[in-house]
C-alpha cells in the first residue's frame, strides 16, 4: 500500500472493522470458483458457438476455439461479493449462485462493450486503454447481458425478480455514466471539474459492486433498506478503493505495484488526482495540462507527479478516498452491525480495485 | 400485392384463415398504441436524460432534446401482436401491456446496435444500410434492454419471469445471428448458399416476432407447448412476408410500392432472391454476380431482373415463402384451433414487414 496506507488505516479505524486481510479475501474468492464457475461455464456453455468464440478470449474466460479455460470462468471477485454479502446477513450463500454469475455475466457486457481493457487500465479512464468495441464484442456484450437476465429469470428463489431489477437498474446506471465519461473527455480537462470526475468514476467503480452486495442482500431475505445501505457500501468503497489505486498509480513504490514509477502520468492517464489537478485553476495545473497535451517525455514524469502534488491532486484524492470510505463503512455498519460478519466485504471491494488487479 | 397475391392466397388457405384485413390490423395498431404508447413513454422516461437523447431520435419515439414525439412512443407493430397473442388465446390484453413494451424496447436496442436502418432497409441485409452503431447507441441500445429486463422483472404477473426467460433467449438468438450474418457478408457470395443465407433471415425476420406472439402465450396462461407453436408461427410467418417483400423489392410495381421500379437491385440489396440466384452456379448468376461486384447502371436493372429469374430466384423465394406461410399457419392452427380468434395475427405479422414499412 506504499504511502497511502494512512488513508486507509485512517478511514477504516471508525468503522470498528479490522482491515481486510488476504487469506480471507483470498478463500472467499477460492469459494466463489468453485460454487460460482460451474453455474458461469454452463451458462457461457449456452451461448452459441459463434458468440462464445468472440467473448471467451476478449474475457479471458477461455480459449478462441470457445472452450472454457481450465481455470474456471475467469473473475471471481464480483461473485464472492454477492456470496460474501449473503453470508454477512446471516442467509445461505449456496442459494444465490445463480445470481452471482448473473452479475458477472454482466459486468462482461461492461468489459465488451467499452472495450475489454488491459490489467493497467481498471484505475484510470476506460477510453485511453480500451480497445474499441467492435461489432462482434458488442453482440457478444448483449448476449452476456441477456443470459445474465435468463438466468434471474429461471431462478426460483423468491429474491429474483427483485435482484434482476436492481441489476437491470445498475446497467442503465453504467451506460448513462459511461455516456457521461465520454463527453467529459471531449471537453478540455481544464474545464471539467474534479466533482464532475468523481461523480462518473463512482457509478463506473462502484455502481455494480454495490449491486453485487444489494443482490446478496436480497438473496439473504434482507428488506430493500438493509439492500440499498449494502449498495451503498460498494459504491462508496468502490470509489475510495479507486481513489486509492490512482494516488499508487503515481506515487505508488514500483517494487510493490511491479510497475514502472510514475506509470499513470507516463501513460497520460487522466486518472482522478490529476483530473483534480487539472481542473484546479493553479499555475501547476495548467503546466501539467501543458505536459499532457504534447505527450510527455521520461524526464518530465518527476516533474509532473510533483505538479500534480502542488496543485493539490493528491491531497484531494486521500481526502476524498478517506471520506468515502468512511461513508462505505457507515453504510455497511448500518447493514451488518457485526463487525466479524462484515469484514470479508471490504477485503472484496479492495481485491476488485487493487493493483496488481490480478482477481478482475 | 402485385404478382406475389398468388403465393399468399395460395399459402393461405390450406389453414383455413380468412386474408388478413387492413383495418383489423389499423384498429388493432391503434389499440397497442393507445395501450402500451403510455408504459413506454414512461420507460423511456425512467432513462437518465442523456441516453434519451441518444435514442429517442434514432428510433423515431422522439426528439433530440429528450422528449418523446405527440404521435406516441413510435412503433407498435410488436406490442401489438402481444397483445393479440393474448386475445386469441382468451386472455386479457390489459395484463400484458408492460409486456408488449418490453419487446419494443428490446426492438430498440437491436435497432440501436444493428444500426438503425432506414424505410427501405427493413428488406434487404440490414448492414448495407445500416449506419453504424456509434458508442453512444451502443450505450442507449444496452439501457433499452436493461429498461425491457427491469420491465419484466417488476411485473407480478405470474407470467413475467417466463417472459423475461424467452424474451432473453430471443435476444441471444439474434445476436448470433446478426453474427453469422456479418460473416456470410464477408464471404464471396457465390459461395455461400441459399439455404445459409435464409437461416439467419428467419432469425431476424421472425425470432422476436415469434417471442412476441409467444409472449402473448404466456401472458394467456398457456403452456409451453401453445407457447412454442405461437412461436414458430411468428418465426415462419415473418420470413414468409420477408421473402414476399423480397420479391416485390425487385418486381413490385412502383406504383404501388411508392418506389422506383427494381429498388433493391438498384441499391444492390443482396434481398434472398438475389442471393439464391448468386448460389445458383448458373451463367445468369454469375453474370449478375459481375453487375453487383461492379455496380449496376439504370440500364442493367432489367437485365438483372432477368438474371435473377432466369437463375431461379424468383421462383425459389416465392416457392419458400409459400413454404414458410404453410408451416406458419399449420403452427397457428395449433395454438388457436379457432381460424376467427387466429386471423389479427397473420395480419399484425404481414404490418412488420410489409412495404412500405409505415408501421415499423
Amino acid at each position: 500500500m506504499t504511502d497511502t496506507t494512512d488513508v486507509t488505516e485512517r478511514a477504516r479505524a471508525p468503522g470498528g472493522h479490522d482491515p481486510p486481510e488476504g487469506h480471507e479475501a483470498a478463500e472467499m474468492l477460492a469459494e466463489a470458483r468453485r460454487r460460482v464457475g460451474p453455474e458461469l461455464r454452463t451458462a457461457v456453455a449456452s451461448l452459441p458457438e459463434a458468440l462464445r468464440r468472440v467473448a471467451l478470449p476478449r474475457l479471458g474466460w477461455g480459449y478462441a476455439d470457445g472452450t472454457p479455460t481450465s481455470g474456471g470462468a475467469g473473475a471471481a471477485a464480483r461473485p464472492a461479493l454477492v456470496l460474501a454479502a449473503v453470508r454477512a446477513l446471516g442467509g445461505d450463500p449456496g442459494v444465490a449462485v445463480r445470481a452471482a454469475a448473473a452479475v458477472e455475466l454482466t459486468h462482461g457486457r461492461t468489459r465488451l462493450h467499452d472495450g475489454v481493457p488491459g490489467r493497467v487500465a481498471v484505475r484510470g479512464h476506460r477510453s485511453a486503454d480500451a480497445v474499441p468495441g467492435e461489432v462482434d464484442a458488442i453482440l457478444a456484450g448483449d448476449a452476456l447481458q441477456a443470459v445474465a437476465q435468463r438466468l434471474l429469470a429461471e431462478d426460483p428463489h423468491p429474491g429474483a425478480p427483485a435482484a434482476a431489477a436492481r441489476l437491470a437498474a445498475c446497467v442503465v446506471e453504467l451506460c448513462a455514466a459511461r455516456h457521461v465519461e465520454r463527453a467529459l473527455e471531449r471537453r478540455h480537462a481544464a474545464e471539467v471539474s474534479a466533482a464532475e470526475w468523481i461523480a462518473v468514476a463512482e457509478t463506473g467503480a462502484g455502481a455494480l459492486l454495490g449491486c453485487a452486495c444489494a443482490i446478496g442482500a436480497v438473496y439473504a431475505g434482507a428488506g430493500p433498506e438493509v439492500a440499498d445501505a449494502l449498495d451503498g457500501f460498494g459504491r462508496q468503497a468502490g470509489l475510495a478503493f479507486r481513489l486509492i489505486d490512482d494516488v499508487i498509480g503515481i506515487w505508488g513504490d514500483p517494487a510493490r505495484t511491479g510497475e514502472p514509477a510514475r506509470a499513470d502520468l507516463a501513460a497520460r492517464r487522466t486518472s482522478l488526482p490529476v483530473a483534480a489537478a487539472l481542473a484546479s485553476g493553479t499555475p501547476e495545473g495548467a503546466a501539467l495540462a501543458g505536459l499532457y497535451d504534447r505527450g510527455p517525455g521520461e524526464r518530465d514524469l518527476e516533474r509532473m507527479a510533483r505538479a500534480v502534488e502542488r496543485a493539490g491532486g493528491r491531497d484531494w484524492a486521500q481526502t476524498q478516498a478517506a471520506d468515502r470510505m468512511s461513508r462505505a463503512l457507515g453504510e455497511l455498519a448500518r447493514a451488518v452491525p457485526d463487525p466479524e460478519r462484515a469484514g470479508g466485504l471490504l477485503a472484496l471491494v479492495e481485491v476488485v480495485t487493487r493493483r496488481p488487479a490480478d482477481a478482475c
